[in-house]
């Protein structure tokens, strides 16, 4: 029977002195006269298992040979292992290569940057740092869609492809099937009825309308799914493909929302630090110092929840040079963000924004100045969350199409749902590398998606 | 305290002759001179909660004037029902109406065409059919993940945005940030080196390359996302966008890639008979008779496993008039696909496909002229899954890819996946929209899908 190594550590205890046949890959090899060590990981788990033979083995030169990446399988005695910091190992008794491997083979157990790494996205995944991301981003995927399908939502596949303009289409990727060397024109312009959709087409860069729609419907759905944008931007933060997470929820106000808000995200890192202890256990120690403290800590906090107003009072207030001055009617600054959630010592909600700043779906406030917005600021992490109640009102949400000079016509059934049985709702949008940026202290987004799309950037 | 309508009919037995508050819409309303009865809907459960109220209440001719598809908060007893089909119902109280709905809402409680229905995407969840489908393929894709994650995959995003050639680009979009009306040239030609990334890139039709380097670091992966076919086809089973479940598996061959499909289908089936009982039965009275016998014995059958070349053998001595002839070298027909499994009364692997109508990345078998692929035929369903070992030699998939003129600087980086440690492994690829024209019995692909694009359809 071959078992994972995954299996192997959860049950070592009824493996102890069984013999056990593994398959996976080389992490590591040292060779001596009479003995040799092999690090083993079939990647079912974050640590390596140690395999040892000797030269009682009839192949013992052969096996020798074996290079670091090379695929085998083994079968061999769990033993209690007198080496420092595992408690089994492996006795070998026999050995199969699968998959050889040659002496320049990229990832080789040393030190690799993260540079360097990148430019071998399709083989980062099998070292200890990368290997332990991926798995990460898979375990918190796993909880998103647990917390969401246990509070009654809806995943809802909203369309990637779409003619309908919610944050600017010039922001967004044009599709087509038409030849860029062979364009039909008509009347001097490219004819894009000619195109499969009969019109020009976007890949999206949210599913927020989509998902207002079926938050009629269903009360509570969320969306998870690819998201583009076409920012021309080469920072740490900026990705031109990333995942977003943006549930909508009907009956729901600016309060109801940061509830669910804050629910949701301590359920998620309780449920990283309980699926992935040695995942964290690792960031915490190579990565970012402190990060399984700052995880725990998020778990226990409570969320402080304060106007834009306030926060911009305390900002002016504060005994700090800032290089952007706090303004009532402008947008925070990073050094803002980090200010206010050390002053709070917490994750901090920040509500009701400026109404210039915001986007034209948001419900405006009384005061005709601002929206019912909320950013949520985390310490470590900048702004994780964004979210609003949604403009509820026809005739205030057309008002506001006309104000912001939104193309009418892509968002007239967006605009009905308002008319037909619409209600307060509000909905969230949640960048998911943002949130992986945080639990795992990697700094650059390109570290935390397997094949990250950058401007000049889409090998692979 | 509000409450959900799920949670009512979960807990009715505690909630019995207590007041609840439930928000949500009017599904229909029937009105008497003393008496009315609104059947309420808030998109948590299937079925709707039957309101009573009487002309005591100060508001009575107010209600009275509520319209179909309104939103609103009622206030109410729950008690017994002396109705059919019913055990309770909620004794009104108080009632408020949170959004109009105007006399031309298009969704009105009588029977609408599908085809009407699919020109009102936005509003169509709304409906029982509709309802019904998007829950439970919010359902399924819950089991999808519930399986693999708990047998040890990796959830992996492999890129949507792809310069990667797998299956020929000519049926892949294009994407751009370039103006159509301004497009650079350089040589008498478009110059995409001015494109955000440098050259031409393309939105995916499948993820399998990029999960196969994760398959090789992680040893079992799935992906479960978006994908996209650039064919210009109008049939109940094509569409341009949807959705695709494709596991990969190292240390895998075909007869253990099979195990593992019939597993997991079955869980999924399972999975949803479990979750989705009103849903299941309302497919199975109102759209296909039999559904839930015929999902019932799926789950408990064994499935056939048979070479290509053994059908053909079986449809050759067939007493049928075909209207394709059967062929060893040929692709097998829808009419053949239902005779076979009808002949096994069962779900049936077809193994060891002729190679010149398969894919290039498919393990040649030894005769030289099979590939180990593997099709799932279903009974009622066709070919619900399709998949290989793959090619794991690096000169003979080099070969292939000469023979087959894949664009080899393309896929470089997943040749040498076969020099760095390859070893044997398997793949295969789901439609999620088959699974649940499978599941829901719902023919038309674009009646599975929220919003489906079609050639000639993009709206919303």
């Amino acid at each position: 029977m071959i078992i994972d190594v995954k299996e192997l550590y959860q049950k070592v205890d009824d493996y102890m002195n069984h013999e056990v046949t593994l398959q996976g890959w080389i992490r590591n090899h040292r060779k001596q006269k009479e003995f040799g060590f092999i690090d083993f990981n079939d990647g079912t788990f974050f640590k390596t298992t140690q395999i040892v033979y000797d030269n009682k083995l009839g192949d013992f030169d052969e096996i020798q040979k074996l290079r670091v990446g090379s695929a085998i399988e083994v079968c061999g005695t769990v033993i209690a292992s007198p080496a420092k910091g595992q408690t089994f190992e492996i006795q070998l008794k026999s050995l199969k290569l699968l998959g050889d491997c040659p002496e320049n083979y990229p990832i080789q157990p040393k030190r690799h940057t993260r540079e360097f790494l990148r430019e071998q996205a399709y083989l980062r995944p099998r070292t200890n740092l990368f290997g332990a991301v991926f798995r990460v981003r898979s375990v918190t995927a796993m909880a998103i869609h647990e917390y969401f399908q246990s509070h009654n939502y809806v995943y809802t596949h909203t369309p990637l492809i779409t003619t309908t303009d919610c944050e600017g289409s010039d922001q967004m990727f044009k599709i087509t099937t038409l030849d860029f060397n062979h364009l039909p024109e008509v009347d001097g312009h490219v004819d894009m009825s000619k195109d499969l959709f009969g019109k020009q087409a976007y890949v999206t860069g949210t599913g927020q309308l989509h998902g207002e729609a079926f938050a009629m419907a269903y009360k509570r759905i969320y969306t998870f799914g690819p998201t583009f944008r076409t920012e021309n931007s080469n920072t740490k933060t900026h990705a031109n493909e990333f995942w977003m997470i943006e549930p909508e929820i009907a009956f729901c106000d600016l309060n109801g929302l940061m509830d669910i808000e804050e629910d949701m995200l301590k359920f998620v890192v309780n449920y990283v630090l309980e699926h992935c202890p040695e995942e964290i256990n690792f960031f915490d120690q190579f990565v970012e110092k402190g990060l399984k403290e700052k995880l725990t800590k998020l778990v226990q906090s409570t969320f402080t929840r304060i106007t834009h107003h306030d926060v911009v009072d305390i900002l002016k207030q504060a005994d700090v040079k800032w290089e952007f001055t706090p303004d009532y009617g402008e947008d925070i600054a990073k050094e803002h963000e980090r200010y206010i959630t050390e002053y709070f010592n917490g994750p901090v909600f920040i509500t009701d924004w400026p109404k210039d700043i915001k986007a034209w779906y948001m419900k405006v406030n009384e005061d005709g100045k601002t929206v019912a917005a909320v950013d949520l600021e985390v310490p470590g992490a900048g702004e994780l969350m964004g979210g609003s109640e949604r403009e509820a009102d026809y005739d205030k949400l057309m008002a506001r199409i006309d104000e912001m000079g939104v193309d009418k016509n892509t968002v007239d059934w967006f605009c009905n749902l308002r008319r037909f049985g619409g209600c307060y709702h509000s909905g969230f949008g949640m960048g998911f590398e943002r949130l992986l940026i945080y639990l795992t202290g990697v700094e650059n987004i390109r570290d935390v998606i397997p094949f990250p799309r950058t401007p000049g950037n889409c090998d692979y």
